[in-house]
């Protein structure tokens, strides 16, 4: 059976998130019946990371075994030609034995959307949050600093599934303003159930001063969900980067 | 009665263009729909131009006769509450009484986007239209350049409504690449029928190597639809800028 690993990028909209569910549109749900279509075999697959109900990736990981006789550079177009337009596999290559879109991944990018003006963008409803007062990206650059790191993330995890541990490395926690849009990208090495949503909401009330830059450490020390901001709305929320490769990820962190 | 001008913005994915038809979802339709719920009276739009099904516009402008007592101020706001979230009204005011948005129009661009990559984009299906082969930017704005002028534009209109001239005067047209998109932006006085569509399906055809940069002059002059290239699909096209004073419009042309 050859390890098979698809890079795919997908709008969220129309899914109830990346993870399978009985009755309710998902992309993994929704890959895997093409996949099993166009292979002729059911074979379930392994996703790079739980995506929440419209959240979107510009670059997302899957793999599967599989012994089918499609060539990897067909693979693509052969599931493209029946998957919705909102979900497009990019690449298939075959991958080592022991390779696992989660476990192998050594560091993931999450960029978070607002939409800052007046008044909301016609073309953003399911594309970016909607903020309405200037957001001060200064003080959200300043306060985004204190999430890099190895430290404790509780105080900005939502209930989920039970983790042994909510320590994890925050690698670099980038604000950025390109005309009406606001960008946070953050990048990781592991993510809490909805980790990048909560910062992206504590730094909007950075942004909007109701939290000073240095509120983001105490929050973060408390270790308490309740200290912090609002969760913000998945629609804002794109998967951006992936790394494999330790020597790829430290040439990327050297380049930036 | 006021003359009341307002600037807005839409999506047309949903929509079958601008004009009001009986029984078919239309921008002008529901605007006229909400202006009647909102100020109790039904007043007739005059838009400034009209946008095929699937078209966007990131600006429009729109005007009507009302004696509405909602502040101009609060207008947009009364508007955006009641319409649905794919055309935002964001600017009201009332202007001089012979004031047309039609008429009185001295300069438009369109904003024609392809999306050029091997895949397709899952967010761009209905907001770009999408290219596979590499397009050559250099041959598409030397290309671009022979539309530049007062000239006769038979050639790039397709049958419509009969109008009494095919001369209109294109101030630019620029072509650029962002990434992955292509933008094509003419600014006209006026436009024909598909007339920016039809621009850029010979860009398209110019940078595939199927036409020659100076074939765009052959087929201009030759003032038959049938040289040219195809009509490029309607959701690449989006109304960019409206300019109603000439001061202005020069400053524009002057800053570019």
């Amino acid at each position: 059976m050859k390890n098979i690993a698809l890079t795919l990028s997908y709008c969220g909209t129309n899914y109830h998130g990346w993870q399978r569910q009985d009755g309710l549109p998902t992309v993994q749900g929704t890959l895997e019946k093409i996949i099993e279509r166009q292979t002729k075999v059911y074979s379930p697959l392994s996703g790079c990371g739980r995506t929440d109900r419209s959240v979107h990736a510009n670059t997302y990981c899957a793999n599967f075994k599989s012994d089918t006789s499609i060539p990897m550079d067909k693979l693509p177009l052969a599931l493209n030609a029946v998957l919705p337009k909102d979900i497009v596999v990019k690449e298939a290559k075959i991958v080592d034995d022991d390779f696992d879109a989660r476990f192998s991944c050594v560091a993931k990018e999450y960029t978070y959307v607002f939409y800052n003006d007046q008044f909301p963008s016609p073309f953003d409803e399911h594309r970016a949050f909607h903020i309405i007062k200037p957001l001060d990206v200064g003080a959200m650059r300043e306060g985004a600093q204190h999430f890099v790191g190895r430290q404790d993330f509780a105080a900005v995890k939502n209930e989920g599934t039970p983790v042994s541990s909510t320590v994890r490395e925050i690698f670099y926690c980038d604000v950025r303003r390109e005309g009406k849009y606001v960008f946070v990208s953050v990048c990781g090495d592991g993510f809490l159930y909805n980790m990048v949503r909560n910062i992206a909401g504590n730094l909007w009330y950075v942004g909007h001063g109701k939290f000073a830059p240095g509120d983001i450490r105490r929050i973060l020390d408390s270790c308490d969900r309740c200290e912090g901001g609002p969760t913000a709305p998945p629609q804002g929320l794109y998967m951006t980067r992936l790394f494999y490769d330790k020597e790829e990820f430290s040439q990327w962190m050297k380049s930036r």
